[in-house]
């Protein structure tokens, strides 16, 4: 194989209870890209579409993403990347994890697999650290393990894929505002009370815990985050307003996804999230900015191989 | 039926990573209780041996969850309760649980069962309350449940049972010295850091998924606490020795039982077990404090009755 072209889905990090261990990945909204081999060493993006991002190897996620992982295994072979960008930088659903999985997925199909998945959330990790200024893998385990993935630990890389209840459907809303994740990382704060944090980690054990049971009533009971949330979501429009109505109209849990300004809901079955979605169209549409609203079933595969 | 004989065993809370939250019943150490019904109202303590503690109904943990059920299922029946208690008081391994849990465990036996097993934490809760200084249920919960239990809150009362790999054994170590559960909590910090929490629910989540597929080797890299462990061990002797020689000698985690003295290692099957008492033993030995070391099965049961 020369070359592939794959579907790099959106993902959603920072599941509430699961603050930058818990994360999954979407299948509608998602980049393509090209991935070639060519006879000059090194990697070289040839053209991004869709977004202005630096053509620049050394400033791409994917660019130093792919670099990462040619230096564990160097080879004559070159390759040339091209980027078709759905995702929104900023958009707060893994823009940059998508491309710098794509990248390393990519290649590892063209030289015949050497690498894990492990190995490969490594790599991207690199590129990430590029565009948040700290090296997560909350957003890049998702997009390349497919489904739900717990990070226990980044270093070294140790990550869990957990199961996904058949009927759990996502609503992402994306208000197109700008919100840089790395102020959305300065509110946060450097300490949190003990009682909070046995809190957060009832909750995420109680999560786990109902995935593997599939216990919808227990998933809506722990989806829960009273560290982060109350402080980021002072910097999403209407978040109040748009978690309640989503809560009203039947969603499991609401939170913010990433560090915004997109947010999602989870709710049991498709029905229901058609429900969710209105009611957050109804709240959104009336302050008047700009949006998109996606549905959703969790993307159990990940990264797609498409055909050329 | 007019009188109930039960045992009611020991069990370790603050498992690692789920501190406060997480707990599991032992089989082999553990109080029993006689409990037969009166005709004069109210509860009254007739007997207790093995230990000097209180007979008034409202200073003993027994007597008032007994009290805290009733309130609840007024009756004009009344209750004898006999404990012989072979858990120390103090020992960090549930002593005064046992006690609250079998109070109440047998009261609703007699009553005919008008409550549910949470119904029945909430009530043994308030003798945990007495013992503690503060209404706890991560030892309750296991004897009333059997097993391993996560409490995701207390307010109000939300607790998991969650799945016993079945080659899972304890091995826990009482070293005789006295320490109070107040002062062991008042170490304790108020707050801690946002990186050392993030790693502790990452843990702790990793965990219960290691519960649920078996995952020995997930259990071993998850079974760590950075937050309380280091403080609180101080207190007790040699902690840190104790620790490396178990993890030498094969155990998947070690910790502190409760808030202390008793320590806790966790191994895959009962030969390793004894590896890791062995080397418990020679430690402890050396240093000329008075102790005992239990080898036990998770008890998935809980509490149990004994023929009369």
């Amino acid at each position: 194989m020369d070359e592939i072209k794959i579907f790099c889905p959106a993902s959603v990090a920072n599941m509430s209870c699961g603050f930058d261990v818990l994360g999954f990945c979407l299948s509608p909204v998602g980049d393509e890209m090209v991935i070639r081999k060519t006879n000059s060493p090194g990697v070289k993006i040839t053209k991004i579409e869709g977004q202005d991002l630096p053509l620049d190897v050394k400033k791409n996620v994917a660019g130093i993403a792919a670099e990462a992982l040619l230096k564990e295994h160097p080879t004559q072979t070159g390759f040339e990347i091209e980027i078709y960008k759905n995702i929104k930088a900023g958009s707060g659903i893994g823009s940059s994890a998508a491309s710098a999985a794509g990248a390393v997925f990519g290649i590892n199909e063209l030289l015949n697999k050497p690498f894990t998945a492990t190995e490969l959330i490594t790599f991207a990790m690199e590129g990430e650290a590029l565009a948040s200024g700290a090296a997560h893998a909350d957003n890049v385990a998702p997009v390349l393990m497919g489904g739900i993935t717990l990070v226990r630990t980044v270093d070294p890389v140790d990550v869990i894929k957990l199961p996904t209840p058949n009927e759990l459907t996502a609503v992402i809303l994306h208000p197109k505002i700008e919100l840089k994740t790395l102020h959305a990382r300065e509110i946060i704060k450097k300490n949190v009370t003990m009682e909070k944090a046995i809190k957060q980690w009832g909750n995420l054990g109680a999560f786990v815990s109902a995935l593997f049971n599939e216990d919808y009533d227990l998933i809506s009971r722990s989806l829960k985050d009273e560290i982060v949330e109350p402080m980021r979501s002072l910097l999403i429009p209407e978040f109040d307003s748009l978690k309640k109505a989503s809560i009203d109209a039947g969603a499991l849990g609401f939170g913010i996804s990433g560090s915004g300004p997109s947010v999602f809901a989870l709710t049991k079955g498709k029905d229901t999230a058609h429900k969710v979605s209105k009611v957050i169209n109804q709240i959104i549409s009336s302050i008047g900015i700009d949006f998109e609203i996606h549905i959703s079933e969790i993307n159990k595969h990940g990264i797609k191989i498409l055909p050329n």
